[in-house]
């Protein structure tokens, strides 16, 4: 069991709302309202603590909303050390109706001003004694500068932590230039946050190589149902997970991300740290819920992904 | 100050979600997303702890995501006597767009099956002691059938309390049979739940006659921005409000029936029982928020409230 900071710095409400048919302009009754306290670090908390792992969250949270998150920390036993801010977290709303059709309603979140983004800084001493690691994962609130996730990240490993990071966009390139231990994006969002294509899988693994070069030492890259390609420091190995039926691939990259970091903490061989992981994953392709509730379907998917090392 | 216990069978978690513009099957930005722990009697427990008193608050609360509601109880100070019964509690959601359309998204909420239903009426003698009143106010949730209502207002008034009452519908009609203290609809509830026009004014001053023979003690009759018929044991009344821009009638009725229990418990004159709870329900209608946040302004809402005695 490891002591692990994960940090949200921008987490949401999910709220999906299924309903038969939405008509606007009108009342509509919907058939079930399902709401979870989300956001990437807040998922990979969760895996990491049915992984057996203690864990601290900490990040930006809504002084006006923070209820159901505190429920879910208490739930999950987990230590607060969450900064509230002034405003809302996000809500985001999936509507899902009959036919199929998803619509999102994705919240504006609050403005996180410098004076919180100091806060965190600050404190982030205290906050790392006595962890093993730290995850960052997600986006960036409003107000939030990419630079400053870029220096988040550099505190974090002068600090002595190992840091496992997995953003997109602006911040994914920032966080790529700092260097941390570990990284997860997609395919996809390597590709943008580097300017390749997402097709072109040789210039994604010399962009991985490259990466490698500059001092990440782990680079996992999930490609979906495809499965997991991971640059690890003297090695590359793919897997490829078993077919499930799919529930929900939010949350699918955070179990990813989580069982890799559990593995490797965990000093596994390579192959089972990476079939683990990708099976982690594929329960969570198959499940609406976070985490591994069902270790026995856990076991019995790790027994179908395939891994082999590549050249 | 008095001790109050108000009972909301069905609380509803209210999301106002403001958008530019909602395209379906799409992912939208919203602009600002508001969230408020609500559902009639607690609406109107809010108002009666801004006018001094002290609460404690029952009904049904879903399992799976009481936290908001127990934010707001602690907030406010109100003693927890919810049940809780498996499940989510409803989340109604408003779509605001710029255009002013509104899509309303109301959720089916908990099923509350016999042995909560029991509870809550097991627990109803211990829930009573000590209290001066109880307000049984909104609408019924799946599984609970209006004749339990009936019994559940007989109970209370065995138990000694004055019950005023607030609902629609079956639930009204019930709750009309059980004759308590006060009964609060709007001139379209009676008029539905009697079967009666909702035009015809002196049809539904006559059944609001027939109601207090029946033994209804206080019958007020709101009737929106033309003001509020308030059908006292020995008088009939009638107030006007001022105008005012209107934010929200959201929550006006609720406000309305806590300001009149509060006038009442006070033994205030009826005039000014009527032009103080006709200025609370003003200041409803022009506030997002509910309760009394703005005492001056109530004040000058007040001022300007006409009263008069009917024949």
């Amino acid at each position: 069991m490891a002591r692990i900071l994960t940090l949200t710095l921008n987490p949401a409400l999910d709220l999906t709302v299924r309903l038969a048919h939405l008509e606007l302009g009108a009342v509509n009754r919907s058939e079930a309202v399902l709401t979870q306290a989300a956001g990437k670090g807040l998922n990979v908390a969760q895996v990491l603590a049915d992984l057996g792992h203690r864990l601290t969250v900490a990040g930006f949270l809504g002084a006006d909303n923070p209820a159901p998150f505190e429920a879910l920390f208490q739930r999950r036993g987990f230590t607060d050390a969450f900064i509230r801010v002034p405003g809302e977290t996000r809500s985001n709303i999936k509507l899902a109706e009959r036919s199929g059709r998803i619509s999102d309603l994705n919240g504006p979140g609050p403005e996180v001003d410098a004076a919180a983004q100091d806060r965190l800084l600050d404190g982030l001493a205290s906050l790392a004694a006595g962890q093993d690691l730290a995850v960052v994962a997600g986006s960036l609130p409003r107000g939030v500068d990419p630079l400053w996730l870029g220096e988040l990240l550099q505190r974090l490993k002068r600090l002595g932590l190992r840091v496992a990071f997995d953003s997109s966009g602006a911040a994914l390139r920032q966080g790529l230039a700092a260097a941390p231990w570990l990284v997860k994006p997609n395919a996809e969002e390597l590709a943008e946050a580097c300017g390749l294509s997402a097709t072109d899988e040789q210039a994604l693994d010399d962009q991985a190589r490259r990466l490698q070069a500059q001092g990440i030492e782990q680079l996992v890259l999930s490609q979906g149902a495809a499965g997991v390609r991971w640059f690890a420091p003297s090695q590359c190995w793919q897997s490829t997970p078993p077919r499930v039926e799919v529930a929900s691939t939010v949350g699918a990259g955070d179990s990813l991300l989580a069982a890799m970091v559990h593995g490797l903490l965990s000093d596994w061989p390579a192959a089972r740290v990476l079939r683990h992981a990708t099976a982690v994953a594929a329960l969570a392709v198959s499940q609406f819920d976070v985490g591994i509730g069902d270790p026995q379907r856990l076991a019995q998917l790790e027994s179908q992904v395939a891994v082999r090392p590549l050249d």
